[in-house]
């Protein structure tokens, strides 16, 4: 035996697997919890157990929330721009919201093209994608600024052509290669503000 | 409004205030728990409700376990040794256990004298292990190798003198200003193997 029962045991191998977690910042997460059960570990517990049984994947646009149609899905204000920024993930989604670019819509992936690693069109939440694209006069992609986040966009892009939608790209202000979630707040807003026709 | 509803807000909020993370790296961990509702978020919600309902101090050395005494203390074959090693931190008594370093038995100071930070001795658990020291036949200090650490070491040693009881303290293996939890498992255990008389 190594730390503390079968509990401590197993609480710890499950910290362990979060990310930027092994299993000896996982101990030290444990032992920091113990150390304050009623300041964190307590509370802690109890926002899991809320949480767990209150995430909801929005039916509309796949973004995270406790209700569905989401937050943003469901503001009325949020359609009246017209734009509709598609992103590969929740978490560029909260960035996007993080920079403030506005009374905006959203529509997640959850994921993108990758032919080597078996994932294509059907993996995707594209078919929801291109039904409702025809709500919007204007849609940004706002894939990574990867091989696959651009191949994502041309199927995108092939896809709608000829519809009359407007297809733009966030502007080259984000690094190639990079990944919008590590971008400071500044750049991603400047990249939408100063976004292009594809 | 940020990422979410308000209990993933909160989640959030809790789990950057583990030790190593900060909000950025709290959100992410968040999506990754969502993404993994099945396999990781609920899981983990349940061990940190079983451990939060189980884990208890030991009223006997100050361990973390989930009975009181502790597994080690209820052990016999642990007291046949009759070595009693002294940490500071539970963290530390696991690092020992780790590097096997045999059937002995532990006291969990909780901290070390710090005048400045107005830590004295009735702030320990120290008036414990006076009355426990009597049952070995050796105490072997293993607090960290920091001034407040030695000036610890003092205290015991001074109100131990004359009853008859070896006290020795890890050889000097441990790096000067070093943290035990830190060391790797084998430095640990040849410490402990060339402990010297204090
Ligand atoms: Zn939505
Ligand atoms: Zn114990």
């Amino acid at each position: 035996m190594a730390s503390g029962g079968p509990e401590i045991e197993q609480l710890i191998q499950l910290l362990a697997r979060l990310p930027g977690y092994g299993p000896r910042s996982a101990r030290r997460a444990v032992l920091h919890l113990i150390k304050r059960k009623d300041q964190l570990m307590l509370p802690l517990s109890a926002a899991l157990d809320r949480a767990v049984a209150a995430v909801r994947s929005c039916e509309i646009c796949g973004n995270v929330d406790t209700i569905s149609p989401c937050s943003i899905c469901a503001d009325p204000r949020r359609g009246e721009s017209g734009i509709l920024i598609v992103v590969e993930d929740v978490g560029d989604l909260w960035a996007l919201e993080r920079a403030g670019v506005g009374q905006v819509r959203y529509h997640v992936l959850g994921g993108v093209l990758s032919p080597l690693d078996g994932i294509g069109p059907d993996d995707l939440n594209l078919d929801a994608l291109l039904s409702r694209a025809g709500d919007y006069t204007e849609l940004v992609l706002a894939m990574n600024a990867t091989v696959e986040g651009q191949t994502t966009a041309h199927y995108i892009t092939d896809h709608l052509s000829g519809r009359g939608i407007k297809v733009t790209r966030l502007a080259h202000g984000v690094p190639v290669g990079g990944e919008l979630d590590y971008l400071d707040e500044g750049t991603l807003s400047q990249a939408l503000r100063a976004r292009t026709e594809i």
